[in-house]
């Protein structure tokens, strides 16, 4: 699937760390979130609310996720998984593009 | 209008200039595409294939439209227009979001 079709999607960019992370909200039919967003290289640090699905479309980087010691790689067509109420950091070696999704469980 | 809905958006973002300026296309339900992108401080020059509508949502850049000697201040709230064919250059000054429609005369 290369495309998300019948969305919304909000003009306004999310802009974190002066621009080396954007991205833009895409909403669904059934109401459920992603974002499309890109990275540029650099060493940034995130906290989650909900679970998120990070689907690496593109690009190359090392995660390291929350409670592990080891920073782990990432290409494009892999995908890794971060708790809720975690915080996890990402080191982007070349431009990344991703998809992310947030999972709530009710 | 802050989003556009019932639209079918590109999961892989278009990337120039290393990162400075990225996009993402949005096509809607008539067709017509738009991109959504954003740029970062620097200096680009860009050619259209079409007529293309320039609306800044955010930032602030100077513009030196074509056939014209004098750069031009733009700031989110305002629009610019490029003929088709035609190369423009743009100073961006602070990160700025844009949405760019593409005219095409048939």
């Amino acid at each position: 699937m290369s495309q998300f079709t019948n969305v919304t999607v909000s003009k306004k960019a999310n802009v974190y760390f002066n621009g080396g992370v954007t991205s833009r909200t895409v909403v669904f039919a059934d109401g459920t979130k992603k974002t499309l967003g890109l990275m540029l290289p650099g060493t940034y640090e995130f906290t989650t609310d909900t679970i998120e699905i990070m689907e690496i479309t593109a690009g190359d980087l090392l995660v390291l996720l929350p409670g592990e010691s080891e920073w782990k790689p990432y290409q494009g067509g892999t995908q890794f998984e971060v708790p809720a109420n975690a915080t996890f950091k990402m080191d982007v070696k070349t431009i990344t593009d991703y998809v992310c999704s947030f999972v709530s469980v009710s």
